[in-house]
């Protein structure tokens, strides 16, 4: 049994202890199913985007989750006054730059947040993490056509660079602030044919950020729990509609016990 | 049996029979659950909230459901349109204020609504109904800091006020014009623990306000059906998934036998 | 074993090999179920409605879904500008109506859609598609109170003044390019109990649109394919909960041999 494993363990009760609020400005397909995912794993969702709200609601969030899957200017104006909102108050910021790559508003627009907010942690695909390393970088809408791999050196730069952490996801995720690295081998092949999969962890990484102050171990023991959830909801699934409704009950179940003999995080 | 449950079996069979249109000018949240929860209690839901949309839509319509969850000043405005349009025609006006009392902007949005429409029937939790009252009331988010108890006699006052019919949902409603009083009893625990039960519980009040010309029997029996569906779902479930699931599925085979034997309502 | 049923197993494997990308400007109600449609079946499903992105983003697709269901203005315009990009490149586009007829909106918006992009397919029920033809036509919010067989003949003449293939949904599909007619009886009477299920065969048309270069065999595969996974979704649920989630299993699980013994598609 791994320190992270017991970190895992320990970051999941105090969710579902404190259940910290996550301020999410997020993309209209997974609305409804982030909120649920926060839901079962103890956190306590709000989505609210509208540009005289998201400074007062920030202010009351453990954390701030952003996510340009649906982007357009208004929102991504949004995203900015309360990211604005959340550095100055220190609260910690994830994003999740759905399809930058893809397309020049989506690559400038996750650019922009980062440029002029805090952020703390990014979550992408390696697509997604090549594109804000000014790299050519190749993706299919908002599907990756690299490897993890292949941008693990691009995250290294980038997190120095920003100094934030960087979490590539994908068969084996990968984790660094520039120096450490951690691994998380957890997830299930049922994963990418869920809309929003990617967008669920960014918000469960969201709800750790809220109860760990180190970005590294609460995206790392975030990702583990998430995939370890989808581990233990796709034993018994016929398909992607019963994995679904199996990821939400495996997150509200999932124990202690559960976390610290099925984590597989490892260092390095 | 109750004259109230007989009463909630009627407007079932009235809402499976008739299948009113119910106009919903909703949050992205909850738009598709709220949409499947109308249909499989039996209505016929339609979103429509484009303010040169909104006044033809409702002309159609048995009821219209306001929701504040992830508003804006458009979709306020076009509320307000849906809303004086229906005052104007007698149609009932159900209003969830999703929120209110967290930020300015949904304290604000939610009386401008009740101030500018005849708004029917206001459904809340406990915070939201005291924020309407001009108390000081908390809220974390979208989630009450405060227990029913707490938020009776301001829904009392209130509903004298406005000349409408105040509901107070938690482990056990409260639903009062001012005058008469019915708590429900019905529900079950994981209700909570999934998104949009709340809005929900308001699309099944706008349903059975279109049935049902008394706003209080309406809400009543309303709420007792949507919590009964919840005990009922509850019963063979891992979790907040598999109860979402079951929701739907309990909805649309409850019987009248089912709410004759299951309705826990009572008066005063 | 007909000539279609074993195109449409072509069809869904090469959708499934290839995976193309189908871009979608949709409704905020299925976005999240309609995305996951698209998964089951093994199509790349992208959202995107920016007007600054919808020209760079179609320019990747296989093809273009436009669904009017929550539209406004905006929205509308976002479409325009996606379907007149489409059409310079000869992408295939597919339009659902939804709710055209029930408003002015959304009727004006169809036709200014069809008048000014080269749709390639319009699906609707045949309340929508009657209104496309200038005829008196009754709808509900967004549900048809017409036949299939009141409106063949509007779409017989529709699909020759457009050129355009033309799909009524109900019980009885029916398919025509104006010379052609095709009819599916495929389907489940829990269909119609869940959101959006039009607005998935609209999907699902745009993912065979996007590898079968025909338009009528192209609809009248994709929703045979629809409609048999409905059924095979609909052999062990309990309502439309657990309807919604058999039937993306299903969608996955399908097998070529489950195709050329069940599709149920006629000529003439």
């Amino acid at each position: 049994m791994s320190d992270l494993a017991v970190k895992c363990a320990e970051n999941l009760e105090k969710i579902r202890t404190n259940k910290p609020l996550i301020h999410n400005i997020t993309n209209f397909v997974v609305m409804n199913y982030t909120a649920n995912i926060l839901l079962a794993a103890g956190a306590s969702p709000v989505m609210a985007h509208a540009e005289n709200e998201v400074e007062e609601m920030v202010g009351f969030a453990g954390s701030l989750v952003l996510n340009i899957g649906t982007l357009t200017d208004t929102w991504v104006d949004a995203m900015l006054k309360a990211g604005r909102k959340a550095s100055k108050l220190g609260t910690p910021i994830v994003l999740d730059p759905v399809g930058s790559g893809a397309t020049r508003l989506r690559t400038d627009s996750a650019k922009k947040i980062i440029a002029e907010t805090n952020v703390t942690i990014v979550r992408g695909n390696a697509s997604e993490i090549l594109s804000l390393h000014n790299e050519e970088s190749k993706s299919k809408g908002v599907d990756s056509l690299h490897s993890v791999d292949e941008a693990e050196g691009s995250a290294m730069i980038l997190a120095r660079e920003l100094g934030a952490t960087l979490a590539i996801t994908g068969p084996i995720d990968f984790i660094t602030d520039g120096e450490r690295i951690i691994r998380v081998a957890n997830g299930h092949a049922l994963m990418p044919v869920v809309t929003g999969t990617g967008c669920s962890a960014t918000a469960i990484i969201g709800a750790f950020s809220a109860v760990d102050p180190d970005p590294v171990t609460a995206t790392a023991t975030a990702l583990a729990f998430f995939g370890l959830a989808g581990e233990k909801a796709g034993q018994n699934v016929e398909g992607p509609g019963s994995f679904m409704t199996a990821l939400l009950d495996a997150l509200y179940q999932i124990t202690a016990y559960d976390i610290k003999t099925g984590c597989r995080i490892s260092q390095g």
